[in-house]
Formats: structure tokens, C-alpha cells, sequence
């Protein structure tokens, strides 16, 4: 039923928001200390200081999406000016500096694979007249292929599509240049947003794989209502529901 | 003889450098009076001093490009991290904040097309059936994009890649994506590091177009003795260029 089966990268194959949440807590440490008064007193608590920057950066990162994309160059951007812009220009230059080293360590970070990925994708690739295999995902071209390169799983994908958005005219034109038919592609993916909607709307297929974590931006109800989204708790339970797929594809497996 | 004429953008059909060299200036400007002491006693003019902040900064981009890859995010953080660094952490935090307004400016300043290059594009685009033309473009994804979106050729190419590095085994996978046989690839482009030499490693042909500007990273001399690499001052002698090949194959038109 499904000749290519594609994949999201961050939080379907690789932790990713992981990392964002680990430098999030540094930046809260880093720049808490700095921020105006006015901040300050605004938060009672140290929670609530937390959550206050938590939403100023936010509002940075969304305001810069225009002009700066997706990635973590963007992030370490975002990051810098929320900084001077919260301490009202106070913050020292040496904080910039960490900031500059927390960003470069997300960067030099080893790609960690999620649990059953490895053996999944193996899996799925070992059967190569059945179906071919893509690699899907948003954000930053540079470090999403380097990203790629450290998986250990490039040799397994037959194309790999790093793209600025995941829209349906971003999905149409992947699926034109690699030749690909709608109505025989299925998606993979964690976020909703993403990987399932754009996909269902231009006529294709889309399973559902949760992360424990979803950047704000992302974050978007489950699809339970149609026949073309499959939700799963797990990437190894992929193998079982296409064999499923392939079998009986007139059986509602949802 | 070719079917797929590929286009580098920036500096084939758009300026970039120019962007470059004025932010760079302003860089200067803003960060030379904080120079360390170090730094200025070792420039006794003012203009050394700006070549030393030039060579620092280039330096830093090198140190950086494993991470960062190519465009303006990346430049912009490597102006900051050669502003602390040549400042001993002196800067102030409002220069670090003009520094990324002058980023800013860089990646919302419109799309200036190179003299000649709307002509030539609109000209050869107007004989689909004779040959399709592609977009082979490094740098930021979404940069990139955004850039060619603004540019209003959008339409006229059959592909666009946006790739994070230029050597011949990305070549060989833009070409293997797209289904195009490089003996019949012809690109267009001002680099002869990134657009002329792959090209012709992996059997294509190209024609190099300098800009007057060139990064130090991307300097070569030019190719003068291989019969498919083709030396043009102006892109408006494309067209010609073309109709000479496709008549007369077998004569030497450098």
C-alpha cells in the first residue's frame, strides 16, 4: 500500500527537544540574575521568574521566525537578544559568551536516537523492493545533515529532503521532485503540526508518534477522526502496523 | 547539447558580497574603538587595524564553519564571538545589540538582481521545451529561499537545491535526485571553488561569471584550459553563448 515511508527527524529518529529544554534551564541560570527589576518583581517566586523568561524568549524566537527560520543558530540569536533586552542592557558580556558556548554545545552535541529507532529503520530497510525510505525534516540544512551523518542511518534513506517549513505546498513539491505519488506516502512523525496535517492534506498518509516534549510553537490536539492517521505510543510498533497495512487494508486498524 | 542549465544565486543573480562588505565595514566601525590595546598598538594606522579585525573575523567564521555551515545566522554569531574576543570581553552590550540589528538588516534587505540577470533568465526560460533550468544555491535554507522568493524568478526554474556545501558528491546527488545526466549539465555560476571545479570533477560543464567581489574563503583562479568550462564577463552573454554551443558542438568557443 505505502511504496515510500517517510521519517521526521527531531524527536521521531533523534532527541532534539531535549537538548532545547537542557539549554533553556542554562539560559534561565545564566540570565535570572540580570533581569530588570521590573521582571523581578513581577515574579514572586523563582518559578515564576523562570516562566517569565521562559515567555520573553518566546516571544523573541516567534518574532525572529520571519527572518531567522528554524534551528539553533536562531535559538542562540534569540537567546542573545532576550538577554540584553530582559536586563535592560545589563547583562555582561561574559553571559553572551555562555550563551554563545551552550548554543555550540547543542550543536556538537552526539545525536542520540531515540529507543527502537536503530532496529526499526533497519528493519524497514532491509526490505527494499518493498518500500523505499525518506528522511523528512524541518529546520536548519547544515545541521540537520550533520545531524544525519552522525545517526549512523543515512545509507538506510533513498532520498533526504532537509526543508524550511513542513506545509502542503512544501510537501507537494518534495513529493513532485523525487517523483513520489501522494496516494502511496507515508509520513512519520511526532508533531501534528508538521508531520500529519500538511500530510493528510495533500492526500496522504500519516502515523503519529508522540515525544514527551513539544516546543510551544509545535504543539497541536492528536488526529483521531481519520482513516489515513494511525497513532502509535512507539516507533518499533511501525513494522507491525504496515505489515497489518499491507495485509488487510481494508480493516480499520486505528 | 545541454538540457539542464543550473544557476548559482548569490552573486550570479543576486548581489551578496556587497551585503558582506557593508556589514563588514560597519563592524569595523563598531567594534575597532574597543579593540584591545594589544590589538590597536599592533595596527599604527587605522587602517591596519581594520585589516586586523577583518582577518580576526574571518578567522573566527573558519573556526566556526564545522558548526555553523555558511549565511548570515552564522555570521552574525561570529561577529559577536570576534567582538568579545579582540575586545577582552570589553564590548559593551549595546554594540553586541547593533551587531545584530546589522544582521537583521542583512537578511531583511531586499533582493537586488545583478545587471542583466532578469533578461538573460527571462530569455532562456522562454524555450521550455529546449531546456529546463535549475537553482544550485549553498548557504542558509531559509535564507535562500526567502532571497528567491523575493527575486521573482521563482517561476522560471524547473528545480531549486539549496545545499549546504558545493563539492561533487552533493552535485552527484542534486543531479542523481533530479534525474539530470551531467553530460548534458551546464552551471552558471561565480565561484570557481564551489560552482565550476565539482562540476567538472563529476563529468558537467560551466561557465564562470566573476563578481567583482569575492569572499576569501571562496578565492581561486580561474579555468583557462578545459573545453567544458566556458570564461564570460556578463550573464547577458549567456543566451549567445548557448546558441553557439547547440550549432557548432565541434568548434572551441572560449
Amino acid at each position: 500500500m505505502f511504496d515510500v515511508i517517510a521519517f521526521d527527524g527531531d524527536d521521531t529518529l533523534w532527541h532534539n527537544e531535549s537538548l532545547f529544554a537542557m539549554t533553556h534551564e542554562r539560559f534561565r541560570g545564566l540570565v535570572g540574575p540580570y533581569a530588570s527589576v521590573a521582571a523581578r518583581e513581577d515574579a514572586a517566586a523563582g518559578e515564576q521568574l523562570a516562566a517569565a523568561l521562559d515567555e520573553r524568549l518566546l516571544a523573541t524566537e516567534m518574532a525572529n521566525l520571519k527572518l531567522f527560520g528554524y534551528g539553533v543558530k536562531a535559538f542562540m540569536l534569540s537567546m542573545i537578544e532576550t538577554a540584553i533586552d530582559v536586563s535592560s542592557g545589563r547583562v555582561p558580556v561574559d553571559v553572551i559568551e555562555q550563551i554563545i558556548d551552550a548554543g555550540k554545545h547543542m550543536l556538537a552535541h552526539p545525536v542520540d536516537l531515540l529507543d527502537g529507532v536503530r532496529h526499526t529503520v533497519d528493519a524497514l530497510a532491509g526490505q527494499p523492493g518493498r518500500r523505499r525510505l525518506m528522511l523528512i525534516t524541518k529546520g536548519d540544512l547544515f545541521h540537520q545533515e550533520s545531524k544525519l551523518a552522525a545517526s549512523g542511518l543515512a545509507e538506510h534513506f533513498w532520498r533526504v529532503a532537509v526543508v524550511a517549513e513542513k506545509n502542503p505546498a512544501v510537501y507537494r513539491r518534495v513529493l513532485r521532485d523525487h517523483g513520489v505519488d501522494a496516494a502511496t506516502f507515508l509520513m512519520v512523525g511526532d508533531s501534528v503540526r508538521s508531520d500529519i496535517l500538511p500530510v493528510v492534506e495533500i492526500g496522504g498518509s500519516a502515523v503519529h508518534i508522540p515525544f514527551h516534549l513539544t516546543w510551544a510553537h509545535e504543539a497541536a490536539p492528536p488526529v483521531n477522526d481519520n482513516p489515513r492517521v494511525w497513532n502509535l505510543d512507539r516507533i518499533d510498533e511501525l513494522p507491525g502496523l504496515l505489515d497489518k497495512i499491507d495485509g488487510r487494508p481494508d480493516v480499520d486498524l486505528r
